[in-house]
């Protein structure tokens, strides 16, 4: 055994940017969850947690980190388990991939920690398979971004294409809103049919986003932010959400929409502080946080 | 008046690529339409057809070039007509984009005839008005490849973003089948509703589509030409259609899908002859003819 313990960052992510439902993820800067993990000889894992961690689960079964620890003990057929200090950064239930980050941290530190020879699909997988176990589904847009930084597609069976992101200005309004199971709850708002006509219009301002970051094009990426598919259902979830959306791009965001299964809302612009405070404004009795980033090119990394 | 006369070159497309619908276009080389126009004193427009010329109408009313010089003599308040004689190269109702073609040649034409100052969003919109009286609906996603070459993406109210498209081997197999208003048919049998899961996969390959674009990546292209919104619905109007997309895959294609409103067929790959040999055969009794062709990153041009 060489080194026994390691501290690694993994940042927080919005997935679906408006258009792309299941497909597009970003990782967002500093904002993100600290991960220090331990050898212990005793084959378990622990977890103890720390900053934004109201309702998050020490039961390792059903945090995202401990399942992607306890599989990992699993795949490698350790004789020896982990101890796990989450230090929260990302507030959970935002719609900010905050169970998607410790998993992709404790993913990525694993293979660190372990010398691992994973490849980046099975590195997502892992990850994906971590964030399951609290979100309801494995899906990868979220973790992706965490990982590997920028702005990514998801293709089939955890493969991904990632991008360097442009130097995008966001604004993101967290409310004060909370759900149980809110990922299941954000996905049973979704109808199982949908107009043709919204899907084509979806498939329109995917591509224009894809060819946005293709460009390195902070305004066309803005005016991509525009989703007829899972919006208009999910916004029902969000008091206020017509008249958010609306105060953004009156103050001159570029597009705005929900932050993966909300309710945070995203606004894309240039005076990011005044569409903020606007939105903010809009949300009346409900009282919120303000979060300004671009996105964030480097991903999980060693502390 | 300078200039009296001018020869033009505008290259066939493929619209949709799958995953695309109303959304993708590709110009393809060498196959096109060729337009001579004149001015001539009288303020009419005079149709000469020449080449794959059948079913193609000389009334200029119902001739997408031939709306395209009377919009362009309504809009430009001439006192003076054209005579323009068509060599059409590309043969018409294959999904080949061939009306559309004759618009974008005309369209470009005058342009260049009359020393216009007009933008490229407006030469798009005038070409997509010349098709939308033979093919019931003005869309830009053969016009614009065929006026820019490339690969376009259209966006709402004829904008559109434009890509140099890579070295793509591309094989069409065009079957000798031949319908009336094949365009409005190709769209009457879409339904109005979709499933949201196929929905949110044609927005995944849809996005690994326009990324393929951005590397350059010939094999990603090809994987991306996938389609679960409209291929199965327009496929019922391809006899074989089944058969041949397999004999494609087989033959090791490394994606296959219908040509715009079909009935043609469109693959992505190496060995495009054994490709399209295969495809052919599998067409059964339906006799067919193959074309093989690069992307064209050129568009319409002088001659």
């Amino acid at each position: 055994m060489t080194v026994k313990q390691i501290k690694v960052f993994a940042p927080a992510s919005i997935a679906n940017l408006g258009p792309g439902f299941d497909v597009f993820g970003l990782a967002l800067n500093e904002l993100g969850d600290i991960l220090n993990i331990e050898k212990s000889s005793k084959k378990e894992v622990k977890i103890s947690l720390s900053g934004l961690s109201n309702n998050i689960p020490i039961d390792p079964t059903k945090n995202s980190a401990g399942v992607v620890l306890l599989n990992m003990i699993k795949r490698e057929k350790l004789d020896y388990g982990f101890k796990v200090e989450i230090k929260k950064g990302i507030p959970p239930g935002k719609g900010l991939g905050s169970s998607g980050a410790s998993a992709a941290a404790a993913a990525f530190a694993c293979k660190e920690l372990l010398d691992l020879q994973i490849d980046n699909k099975d590195l997502v997988e892992i990850a994906a398979q971590g964030e399951a176990a609290v979100a309801g589904s494995a899906h990868a847009d979220n973790v992706s971004p965490s990982l590997f930084g920028g702005f990514v597609i998801v293709c089939e069976n955890y493969d991904f294409i990632r991008f360097d992101a442009p130097e995008v200005g966001l604004v993101i309004v967290m409310p004060d809103l909370f759900y149980e199971n809110k990922t299941k709850l954000a996905r049973s708002l979704l109808p199982e049919k949908v107009d043709l006509k919204d899907a084509v219009k979806n498939i329109g301002y995917a591509s224009k986003m894809v060819a946005s970051i293709s460009l390195g094009d902070p305004v066309l990426f803005g005016r991509s932010i525009c989703d007829n598919l899972i919006e208009p259902h999910r916004a029902k979830m969000i008091p206020h959400f017509k008249e958010v959306k609306k105060a953004a791009l009156d103050a001159g965001a570029y597009g705005c929409s929900i932050a993966g299964g909300g309710p945070s809302l995203f606004a894309v612009g240039n005076d990011l502080l005044s569409i903020g405070k606007a939105m903010q404004e809009s949300f009346g009795e409900i009282s919120s946080e303000i979060y300004i980033s671009k996105p964030n090119n480097r991903g999980a990394h060693k502390l």
